[in-house]
């Protein structure tokens, strides 16, 4: 099976920013039930099993959901402040809450919650985001979640890439490549002008 | 006059992340006229004048032009990697271009070139981005422009901001504040959940 060919410099980047914890988070954009951009800071999980498919996780009372159950197309922007270059990824949100029925998606959000922090699944069991703030200091102190059960809010989200948009800003000049796919599994390569 | 709520804390995290030069950039989410979302980097310029409008620098020729004139809501996601807080901006675009005729706008709009390094001048003089790579080298070694005298294509880009969402990831537990403009001035400021 040939590398998706987005994926080589990618993984370069991740390599050679290691040292960096922030090299791990990313913007992403949706589109509110309103039609405006909404954009955020997510942490990359790694790809799901052998596919494209970036792995994020989220709480399904977050704002984004509405989102993306109305418009499940995103761009996600991923700026390495170590190396400057920039990978722009578009593709489609695929999201996966507790009542998913797919055995292999719903084993991946049992793993993503397996791979957590203490600490970041802890915040799964604080109160709702983005209401106004719980005054009670216990609301966010509340029972340590299991390592094993994932809490009913926790969701796993998957980015389905179908466009990268690679810019290495060290290039003399720099240098720019598009990757479009253009069927199941076939990328075209395009250098472009930065 | 009083300086407006969100503007303190912005200036808090550009003094203490100064030592990083990344600490400039921010990624902006704007909307495809297919109403799709899309994402980039962009540098901070500082804020224009007296305003609460962030200034950037873009290319005509570059793609989000035709999505702002289409749509000019936006929302900046900066993430501030020291400090460890993210401020989502949200808010209307202005294009200044070369055609602007608004004098302190195409004041701000020379000015801005003026303040630009050589080597960030000169990009404006390279081949049109996002276009099949130009393969004669000298396609980006152009003549140096003049530094006082901006280039057609080089426009200024404004963000008059409506609502910012400050995110403390360092908090115990972590701190979220609202700022939403009320009247022409008038801004709420509300506390909310992580």
């Amino acid at each position: 099976m040939s590398l998706t060919p987005w994926r080589l410099p990618l993984a370069r980047a991740l390599h050679r920013n290691r040292s960096q914890p922030h090299s791990h988070y990313l913007q992403l954009a949706t589109i509110t039930h309103e039609g405006l951009p909404a954009n955020r800071t997510v942490v990359f999980r790694g790809f799901w099993s052998d596919t494209d498919w970036l792995q994020f996780v989220t709480d399904s009372r977050s704002e984004k959901i509405i989102h993306i159950q109305h418009q499940p197309l995103a761009e996600a922007c991923w700026y390495f402040t170590k190396t400057r270059e920039q990978f722009r990824l578009a593709g489609e949100l695929i999201l996966i809450t507790a009542a998913c029925e797919d055995k292999p998606l719903q084993l991946a959000r049992q793993a993503a919650w397996e791979k957590l922090s203490d600490s970041a699944r802890l915040q799964f069991a604080w109160p709702s985001p983005g209401k106004p703030r719980e005054k009670e200091k216990e609301a966010f102190t509340p029972t340590q979640p299991s390592e094993s059960e994932p809490l009913d809010n926790f969701c796993l989200l998957l980015l389905n890439t179908k466009k990268v948009d690679w810019l290495e800003l060290r290039g003399e000049p720099q240098n720019r490549t598009l990757y479009l796919l253009k069927g199941e599994k076939t990328w075209s390569t395009q250098l472009v002008n930065p």
